[in-house]
């Protein structure tokens, strides 16, 4: 994060109370307006291709009781964010910041983590900043493969350079890895692979090689961090990003998530979203395809599919065909399935017919 | 790994079915006698410090009809991974192996990966190697950091060096660094952490200069790479461990697996315990002493200290007092609670403290 981007962060914030204390100095009684976070305030945007929040907006003032200690928390989160890390360059886990309001005092405390964590989504609706940038670190997942050379900060403050490929296994994906930026990227592609496993084959099968590519490990769902990477990678270095998953519904929604971002962060996806994202496979047709090993569907599967088909980022043809075949079909399948051709069918055969068929 | 252990492990991959044609050629049926990993086969040795295996034998004879697909299943997959994992430097995951099965046909497949799991412990306890040596992937988990060189071999073959203070948050811990040799460590000790957003504090708050050590996150219960690792620098590099937790009996357990081993892998703790690794806390005691934050313990977590107070592992008063503790306050906390007194606090007093009093 460089030092302008940094500067805004804290700007932000400031903003948040000055607006306040001005209320006061105009002898208004000082309230907040949130973009409200309630289903039904989420729209989906054409423009931006993914769940935004509409014109809401709910209001915490200090002339009601029942508003009082929610808005003050709010505040005190936001002094917290600014003066204790951002500013310092250090960072809190969502876990951390719960536990520090401990010592905030009995009316500030959180009661709850749920109550911290709804406070920092308040947060990022207010100032338009995802809460890594207000230097709340996200979850340690995943890892990143291939010739790319990131700039990053130590823990010392010395701005250093490493290349991905210049390690055993890969970067691990962590606060000082979101924060770095990509000085150089001699890759023509990213897959962004759901599982451990299949990450670990393509690195072995030297797939970053044959298909001039970074390989991302996602560790199932995506963090944070993994998104803002592949939307960087996607946007700033206009890289096409494909993602790779298991055959099954959850495997198909991490990529949907990636692609047009989820309902729950409708306030901050168009920082998150990766829109020209596509969505390789498994796919429901590639189990039929590769008569691959398949498992039963579970009752939570299935009622998963079904949630998925009123979803309105699942009503184009190419995702509804793939849910109706897991209907029809009642299996699922996983990526490592393909390891039944062997072990380097996956990168000599699936992925190539894969690419050639979309024409990447 | 090098070149003279690998031709060990394929030696011993090959020693199992050069036996079966001995046996064959001196007119002879056939017979395996595998090592029984059955619990009454589980005994605790003194001089190793973990569980080990007794004497009790099992034995899978081609004379005995229900034997014969397990033996031939077994030869299988020692042939497979002589010949396609260790020779040629590949790698297989446990689920790759079970998928892989379907192209030996159905006499041989394994109609279930709890079949294959079981398969490559027998092997374990047949050649004495852990899996990994076997090339069967361990699982991507964790993360290193600190001022340690290692030695791997990249993908292409080509023998390389990194420091993992060389990254920004850490190696991801994989397939690559579990065969890498550690050619340089210029820290006095290591400590091993349960979770991610502590492994995060440790680094930002520049834990290995200050305590000179290695900072390893195991991401909850450690993966065997972890553990290998560990192995490596207590025993090969003298350097003590530190396992630092949740203050939780699960927290605990995964400190008391990294020390004496597991029961369930008896066969092969010799080759992962840690004997003189240390549980440094965060202690049931601790909870009381520092005034932690804590949640209620759930019946499932009675029940397991409950299973803890009968294992023979914690019969030491060091580890019984903590149980006895848990179960008087009925509650739990974890790492993170230290932020109630800032985010520093962990390394400017809490460690020190710990460190001054086990005289480290």
């Amino acid at each position: 994060m460089d030092d302008e981007y940094k500067r805004d962060v804290a700007e932000a914030l400031t903003r948040i109370g000055k607006n306040m204390v001005d209320m006061l100095r105009q002898g208004m009684i000082p309230k907040l307006k949130i973009p409200s976070r309630s289903t039904g305030n989420i729209v989906y945007s054409d423009q931006h291709r993914c769940f935004v929040l509409g014109n809401k907006r709910m209001v915490r003032s200090a002339g009601n009781v029942r508003h009082i200690k929610k808005l003050a928390q709010l505040l005190r989160v936001a002094y917290f964010c600014k003066n204790d890390l951002v500013l310092p360059d250090k960072h809190a886990t969502l876990r951390e910041l719960y536990y520090i309001s401990e010592s905030w005092g009995d009316l500030l405390k959180f009661d709850d983590q749920t109550e911290s964590d709804a406070m920092l989504e308040d947060l990022e609706a207010l100032s338009g900043y995802p809460r890594e940038d207000m230097r709340v670190t996200p979850e340690d997942k995943g890892s990143i493969y291939g010739d790319l050379v990131v700039e990053y900060k130590d823990p010392k403050g010395v701005t250093r350079r490493v290349n991905c490929l210049d390690t055993p296994d890969g970067l691990n994906v962590g606060p000082r890895l979101d924060e770095a930026k990509i000085v150089e990227c001699n890759a023509s592609r990213v897959i962004a692979i759901e599982t451990g496993g299949m990450y670990d084959r393509l690195v072995e099968e030297r797939a970053f090689e044959k298909f001039d590519c970074i390989l991302m490990h996602l560790g199932g769902q995506s963090s944070r961090s993994a998104r803002k990477m592949l939307k960087k990678l996607s946007s700033e270095h206009e890289i096409p990003v494909y993602l790779f998953t298991d055959a099954d519904p959850w495997g198909m929604h991490i990529a949907m998530v990636i692609i047009s971002g989820s309902a729950k962060a409708a306030h901050i996806n168009r920082k998150l979203a990766v829109p020209d994202a596509e969505w390789i496979g498994v796919t429901a047709s590639d189990i039929i395809r590769y008569k691959l090993r398949t498992d039963k569907l579970s009752d939570r599967d299935i009622r998963r599919i079904q949630e998925l088909m009123k979803d309105p980022r699942y009503q184009e043809d190419r995702w509804r065909k793939e849910l109706e075949i897991w209907i029809k079909i009642r299996r699922k399948a996983e990526q490592q399935a393909l390891a039944k051709y062997g072990l380097s069918y996956v990168v000599d055969e699936y992925l190539p017919r894969k690419f050639r068929e979309i024409g990447a």
